[in-house]
């Protein structure tokens, strides 16, 4: 069967076209590391939601202080003392101060705290203040981190660490997100067997499934493992269509021959309601690719070898994952500008990746047949030398994609 | 109280020294990504364990090509074929060749495969050979890609979705792991309150829960939710008491005066086999952090304000998690290289960490009091200016630690 290829980049843009987003589900603030909003999230009132002190001291009137030095200094009654975490009944005219601590809610008439350094308290209704302070010194003002009605966060943003303490502060205990897809795993294969089987020679274990699960929770997405079918069309078939009722994306990893990878695409084409979108991507490795939409799903054929299967995954079922997923910026990834230690020769019209360990600041490619493992093993990475390119010269600029 | 400030570096300095790796455990392979392996692991057998075909073609001994071409072919008998996933009976002679399938086991007597495209097929016996192979080529041999006894994986190195097939093809199904880290994170102060309680003015919603939780969950270990504990010593003494009975390493961030300091500093103290090894970081923000060891586990206090948690936690929390994980480069971090498009102001005699956004290739400063949240969310990530220096030039190259 001839293959039907097409660049990366086209592959890519099928994902609007044809996949729609998995629905959305609520979590618990706990649990939403990680996770992509699904809609926008606006502040819902200012924060903070009060005037308070950055520092421990006394909360003033900043223009009173004006003047006040060491040399100079200015006295004022203590009118009483905020306690952390309460309302203060006080407010404070001309000449008098309020005691309050770091976070203390800046009483009425205050705009301003000075810190505890710059005073001397004479006794228990008077202190000298050493220093003057501005306007809003020391102090947050109310709606300062968001303002009512603010944007923080929009629609399709994968939350951080740090972003679940915006909600906690706005008190939401239950958050709006995508599901995470599920992701059905199958390895195909007469010669393939379970790890756990005694290797008879000419036999291989099965190195996909692991592989691949593992890229899978990597992508914050739920893997689900189906196990090896042997090269056997009717097996195959079964297996694709239990995996389309349980998950929205299949990943079939074909064995390495000719044969496999037709039964494979066959297998494909023969499902209700298929679509084949392509087969063959004109990358190195990874060109024996097969990409189709069934019922509306999208369905993998990757290539057996396990580091050709890797770096598909990589460059195209990652982003897919995000695109279904619901985050907006699923194309941005973070790369790691470094120079290449050794000219490196590519064929002009076929995207290659190259592997690399890194040195430094540089980076060292790791040659190696498909076939083998080890050169995944020992890189820390690869970069890509697009079509237009013939290699790339010792000590040119190359942009890092790092293996997690 | 005053403050023993220590620098960063003295500070990481101090776990190989006072503190104990957790003990291991044994995990399935499928489980086996991201932890952290316990022993070394050394190849148990030559792999591949037999020579193999990369492509689909014919079993030759290389010497009997030579001379080969499109204008002068060669007459092979074709002897048999050897299936995918079976050990050959066959061996070859001179002038003899098996068809192979890709991944096919290699006959005795053969030491390379010639591609289909480069072969005729004239009958069911016979086949026109139009390119010569050096011995080798086309083939995987038995240990290429591991020799026998090759120290594949150190004790101590964190493993990765492709590292996982390399057990797999071993038959490995078990794997020996440093366990995962039990982290219990303590919220302190009068103002805290949980995020679904109605927010009386004054109270503050507890954020470092939910960010500690995060950030334990992203350095790969458990995270334990202890809760809030008001400003009272008997209270946080209990829950430092039960945290030391079911975790590895405490967190406790402090509210944000130095009253609630304190007090943690205080109640950490009068733990019974107390050492407060430091409290004080000589960085900003972070400043105000204690760090003490207690029945050989440790003790964190971290500033309550969430911008220098998440900080300090990034800096100092995280590389305890991965040294008590076992890990061996527990020091070692991606940086990104990128230039700054400001100049930056730093006080001499502090490490000072600068939150950015990243434009393109640059990094914008963004810059906020430590009590404010909005940096950290609108930040990409953040680089530090070392003790000696006095700020950063518009345009100087800086390295970033980017958020997850």
């Amino acid at each position: 069967m001839s293959f039907k290829v097409i660049p990366l980049d086209e592959a890519l843009n099928l994902f609007e076209k044809e996949f729609e987003k998995v629905s959305f589900e609520f979590v618990n603030l706990e649990n939403a590391n990680k996770r992509v909003i699904a809609e926008d999230f606006y502040a819902p009132f200012d924060f903070p939601p009060f005037s308070k002190s950055t520092v421990d001291g006394y909360a003033v009137k900043a223009s009173d202080t004006f003047g006040a030095s060491e040399s100079n200094p200015l006295y004022f009654k203590i009118k009483g003392k905020i306690k952390i975490g309460e309302y203060p009944s006080y407010f404070i005219s001309s000449s008098e101060v309020i005691e309050i601590p770091t976070g203390g809610v800046l009483p009425s008439g205050a705009d301003a705290a000075i810190m505890i350094e710059h005073t001397n308290k004479i006794d228990e209704d008077t202190v000298e203040i050493l220093k003057s302070v501005a306007p809003y010194e020391n102090i947050v003002r109310i709606g300062e981190d968001f303002e009512k009605g603010k944007l923080i966060f929009e629609k399709g943003y994968r939350l951080k660490a740090q972003d679940l303490g915006v909600f906690s502060a706005f008190g939401i205990i239950r958050i709006k997100v995508y599901k995470k897809p599920d992701v059905s795993i199958i390895s195909t294969g007469d010669e393939i067997i379970h790890p756990k089987e005694e290797l008879n020679l000419g036999k291989v274990r099965d190195m996909n499934t692991y592989i691949l699960k593992a890229l899978v929770e990597d992508s914050f997405a739920n893997p689900v493992i189906l196990g090896i079918t042997k090269d056997n069309l009717g097996e195959i078939l079964e297996k694709l269509k239990k995996a389309l009722e349980i998950s929205n994306i299949i990943i079939i990893s074909g064995g390495s021959s000719v044969g496999t990878r037709d039964l494979t695409l066959k297998a494909i084409s023969l499902l209700e309601d298929s679509k084949i979108l392509f087969h063959g991507l004109n990358i190195k490795p990874g060109k024996p690719t097969i990409f189709a939409k069934v019922k509306g799903k999208a369905v993998i054929g990757l290539p057996g070898h396990p580091t050709s299967a890797t770096l598909v995954f990589l460059e195209l079922v990652r982003p897919l994952i995000r695109f279904i997923s619901g985050e907006k910026n699923w194309r941005k990834r973070i790369k790691l500008k470094t120079t290449v230690l050794e000219n490196i020769h590519s064929a002009v019209g076929m995207k290659h990746f190259i592997r690399v360990k890194l040195k430094g600041n540089c980076a060292k490619p790791i040659y190696g047949k498909s076939a083998l493992i080890f050169p995944m093993i020992e890189a820390d990475g690869y970069f890509e030398i697009n079509e237009q390119k013939e290699g790339v010269l010792k000590g040119e600029e190359v942009e890092i994609v790092l293996f997690e």
